[in-house]
């Protein structure tokens, strides 16, 4: 990894990346998708670990048949257990997975570790997990809060949709979108309550920096770097040659109403979930939610000059992660081949 | 203009716009680049005005041959007079150049008058100055705080270009270019230090939210609300199909740095103004000034209902000026025309 | 409508507009999709025009409840009655549908009549079709042939899918789409039987210059005219940076497979009509169809300088319909505003 | 490389392909533009085999004061000596230079060779001289015509600038840009001498398909195939949100005229190669040249299934270079990467 010696700012400590104020974790949530025989072993290894080198510490799970053994129920809502960590084993799937079952307030420090594959939430790979463990303990680690959207369903008489009223909380996006419907949808695009646009499209997505580079970036959004706050509302496929992807301020409103006369109704999926369908007249406020993801940093566990060479594309440890997955996961600028690379036309 | 209510914060006032901390000014100068004949009978009208209405304020304007009767010289520098307001009478153009009139230090409340001519940065009509003035000096004017980026530039070994050493403040961008050279550059971008991506193109644009509608959008760039602190990066006609624009928080650093063997130089331009060329490994250092812009609002002259509705796409006084902007100066998501608006096949 | 003299081939007759190689229509089909007021009187109109001025002549409609009094019914298929000529009376669809109705063979020639409401392939507006039915009686009308695909589907085991192993003829696009899916689907691209690439994506669209300005612009393809014989590859939405639309010769042959893998199936739209799902490991190979639509042109009817200039971008009789209607409809290339349009900040 | 068994055509020849209609050629150029060391050897070597191998063959060389030792002089003009075969030895630039040499009139077939260093017009590798030489000599080459554009320049008054009158023929593309010059230039597009529209820009660009992958591909442009005949025209940071990509049959001629009033001149690159400036009320014809560069394929020297699995990307014989090389060069639609690709975060 190349630095260069910049004037001033350069030489502090990284300005995304907090110290986790953290008390030695009482609590741990244990959160996979799948259970694969890799993430069980994995999950054995961890509540192993854990029992013996911090005893006293509790590990939960989520209330599932296939809950393992040695960790104990865990069910969300107001009178859940309280938690101090989250450990997450999977895709970044997992990690929306995790953030979606604090849907009603603050969400505890989460720690991500990759099966193997890479993602772009996955600061750690699984065999690193006792040392990650202890660079949490030591209080060593630093988090990134990714910033949440808070989305709110009305109903055409203005009357929040749905019995509970709560809000959903996103880490990636809301998408609306037509699905199956052959038509276009036509949705109406209010910013703090002022009317900005009327969008005939397949669909209108609105992300956080984080979502910034899933389908925000598929539909052509710009890459917003994830300590940022901010709003991006990016269309799919839109009748229109001048819409543009619009960034706005993390204390913007974004509301999203279905045209009256909109050909289609809009499904709904937030952070990849399908969920409502929004007719005519209904709509949904967009916002930054309050309660955002402290995501422990890879940062946390490595010293400066730990990584050697070999290691493509891995940068020092006080480097941010961001800059390492842009290039190594999205291939973000790839150049054109113009080396002697290959020899192409020998018999 | 449409208002939709939204729940909680929309009925909050615009958050940004923040009240003008004004005492009645002392001091005005007055900004113009041309002095066509509109300019010159509109700023003889500005200066009878002011001397009649607010006796004792001093009016300033450039060291030119063709100073206004009636204004005295303001030089820029450390020893420039007090500065209390600014008013610009022109183009976009004419704040930019303000704007590079206050390269030192904090600029003063700008108001800014379009000669009829519509802008993005300009938000009253000439006509309108007198009732404009009256809500300044009655302490009820509102401001954007408009961010601007410091420039420094660096030799190949490391010390500051220039003899002053200072740094070139920007509302607008940035913008390195091969200009007249065939070739393409190659430019080095680190952020805070870290290496980002090596740039083969014709050349990159690092701008503000401000200056997100201007060069940055014609490169392919995100419109960027104003009133969100960001550096955005995009890249000008890259040889790569995995470019994209970057949206920085405000605290980065960005280092554009000609590459050793790229085989042009790269011409600098700041907000439109030529300058510098770099060299084969110098550099600049792009990173938020501590002295935004603070542009007057047109809502500070504007009652909610003020406007007929005759004023095509003009909204109610509160509302925000850049949502009407983008609407009407850039013909935002204009949609495809399905309406019987022509007859065409007439004989 | 500004000209411009060119050297050489300017003076040329349109090449694009081949005369219409027709001896007076004996039989007309008249195609409507939906059956308003307008769309009622309109046909009676015209039946009793032609009936009136062209007595011999028969007139053919769809096989449907609503069949107009003094029309004779027409079935497609094999022993249909043969037609002439085919009039439509709608919107861009209903081409789209006449289209349809002519998918194992040859296309009579078109002539489209708007009901007031613009489209991209109504060159006539209702009002005039006295005027233009003339025009192609007397051997006058000049047609522009606007190529279709031919879509042929395969089950996994290679045999065709489907009890008829018919082709299907798209005259804008087929397109593939996970719809409601919240997975994005895997496809392989071949070209020629040679792998291109493998798109992870919403979906693909394959589509003609005539559909260049449909569904392929809204996802970002390029504006191909329609008398160029090619087909544009465009991606929905790819999990990629570096994916671009492609143009290949009419002489390709375009395969997408469903990969083995793909975590959703397709649906398949072809011009607007969802009709498959193509599950994994199945495909569709889509080519240039033999059997193009003849379409009237426009200028069949108008002589050079016709046309007032009260005509909003309605260019002389000689002048390409195209240009017309990328400039009136899809708003191409609409410049930001910078003259005193608009007198926005008067109270 | 992975086939599919595509019905129908996928079984014919490669259709852009056509056989070289070649006897054994008598007069062979050799142009290269730098004369670095391998490229001396090579020369040699070239030379040594021709003159051993294919006695009575003259081999020519631009007159240089580089000339090698062996070669005769041959200069451009009416009274050039016949060419029968181009050999190239460089970079893509090399061959856009040996298309300059024939600006008049048709070109002799074109075999180039590669140093090493991957190009987009490169089939060969020099180590291969010899096997591709016997190819043709032998009547087994196949070639693919790559289009060209005539361009015409013209004063104001509607004369040819320049003494001579004679077109200029480009490879790649036409391209007028702004250059140094701090202000957007306006150019007024023509079809076929009908005003399509103004462009308040960088610059635009016409484009053959060869050039697609060049400079237009960096300005957004989609990618053609090679074997397509067609203009695409691109704008460069088009002050406009709508503006979009077009493309146009070969029959068409476009105009692009410097306006009256625009603020900067342009100037003009063809083929990289920088020529005029275009000042206001001047412009230039672009239209399809009727001398095409008739390029050897690379599959000329391939026989199918040649090349081992060890070749990346590389595929057999019969492909098509085109998809080797937007694959391998262009590194189109490199997907995101997912798999356990590396180990990141190893201490
Ligand atoms: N056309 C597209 O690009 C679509 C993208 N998605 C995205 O998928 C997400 C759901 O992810 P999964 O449950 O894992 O579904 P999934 O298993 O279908 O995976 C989607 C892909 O997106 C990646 N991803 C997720 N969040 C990301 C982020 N913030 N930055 C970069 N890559 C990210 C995942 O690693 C995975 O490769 C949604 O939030 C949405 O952003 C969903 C539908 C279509
Ligand atoms: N291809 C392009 O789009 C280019 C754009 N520019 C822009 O021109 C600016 C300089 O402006 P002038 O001195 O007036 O030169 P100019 O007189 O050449 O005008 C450039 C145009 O940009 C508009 N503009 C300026 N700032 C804007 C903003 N923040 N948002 C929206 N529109 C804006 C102006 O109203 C004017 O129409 C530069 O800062 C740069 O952003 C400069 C060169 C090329
Ligand atoms: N996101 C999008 O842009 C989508 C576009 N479509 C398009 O709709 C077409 C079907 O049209 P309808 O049956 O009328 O459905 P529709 O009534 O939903 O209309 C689609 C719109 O596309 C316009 N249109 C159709 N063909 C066109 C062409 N060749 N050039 C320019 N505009 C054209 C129509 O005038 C209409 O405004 C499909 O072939 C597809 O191209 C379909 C789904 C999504
Ligand atoms: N921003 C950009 O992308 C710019 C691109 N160019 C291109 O450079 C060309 C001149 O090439 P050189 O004399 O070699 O100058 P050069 O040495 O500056 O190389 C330009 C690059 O373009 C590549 N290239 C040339 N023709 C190509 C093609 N048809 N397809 C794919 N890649 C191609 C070359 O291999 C080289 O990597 C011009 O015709 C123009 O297309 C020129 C200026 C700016």
């Amino acid at each position: 990894a190349r630095r260069i010696a910049t004037s001033a700012k350069s030489s502090l400590p990284m300005y995304h990346s907090t110290k986790l104020p953290l008390e030695s974790p009482k609590s741990i949530l244990i959160v996979n998708k799948m259970r694969t025989q890799p993430v069980i072993l994995a999950i054995d290894a961890f509540l192993e670990h854990v029992h013996t080198t911090y005893p006293g510490v509790r590990v939960f799970h989520e209330d599932r048949v296939d809950i393992p053994h040695g960790a104990e129920v865990w069910k969300p809502g107001p009178h859940a257990e309280k938690i101090d960590l989250v450990v997450t084993l999977g895709g970044d799937g997992t990690i929306l997975h995790a953030s979606s079952l604090f849907s009603t307030g603050a969400v505890p420090p989460v720690l991500s570790f990759s099966m193997g594959t890479l993602g772009f939430l996955l600061p750690f790979h699984i065999d690193d997990f006792a040392k990650a463990l202890e660079s949490v303990f030591e209080g060593k680690a630093t988090i990134l809060n990714r910033m949440r959207l808070a989305c709110t369903f009305y109903n055409k008489d203005l009357a929040k949709k749905g019995s509970d009223g709560d809000d959903w909380q996103v880490m990636n996006e809301i998408a609306l979108h037509r699905g199956s419907s052959p038509h276009l949808n036509t949705i109406d695009i209010f910013v703090d309550g002022q009317h900005l646009t009327e969008a005939v499209s397949d669909g209108l997505i609105v992300s956080t920096p984080t979502g910034s580079t899933a389908y925000s970036l598929s539909a052509g959004g710009p890459i917003v770097h994830p300590s940022l706050s901010a709003l991006v509302l990016t269309p799919i496929c839109p009748r229109s040659l001048s819409f543009r992807p619009l960034v706005f301020p993390a204390s913007s409103v974004i509301t999203l109403r279905i045209g009256d006369r909109s050909r289609s109704p809009a499904g709904v999926s937030m952070d990849g979930r399908t969920s409502h369908v929004l007719k005519p007249g209904e709509y949904v406020n967009v916002q930054a939610s309050p309660y955002p993801v402290p995501c422990i940093n890879r940062s946390s566990i490595i010293e400066p000059g730990d990584e050697g060479e070999h290691h493509e594309g891995a940068g020092p440890g006080k480097d941010d992660d961001w800059v390492r997955d842009i290039n190594n996961l999205l291939q973000y600028n790839a150049t054109f081949r113009s080396k002697a690379l290959l020899r192409h036309s020998r018999t």
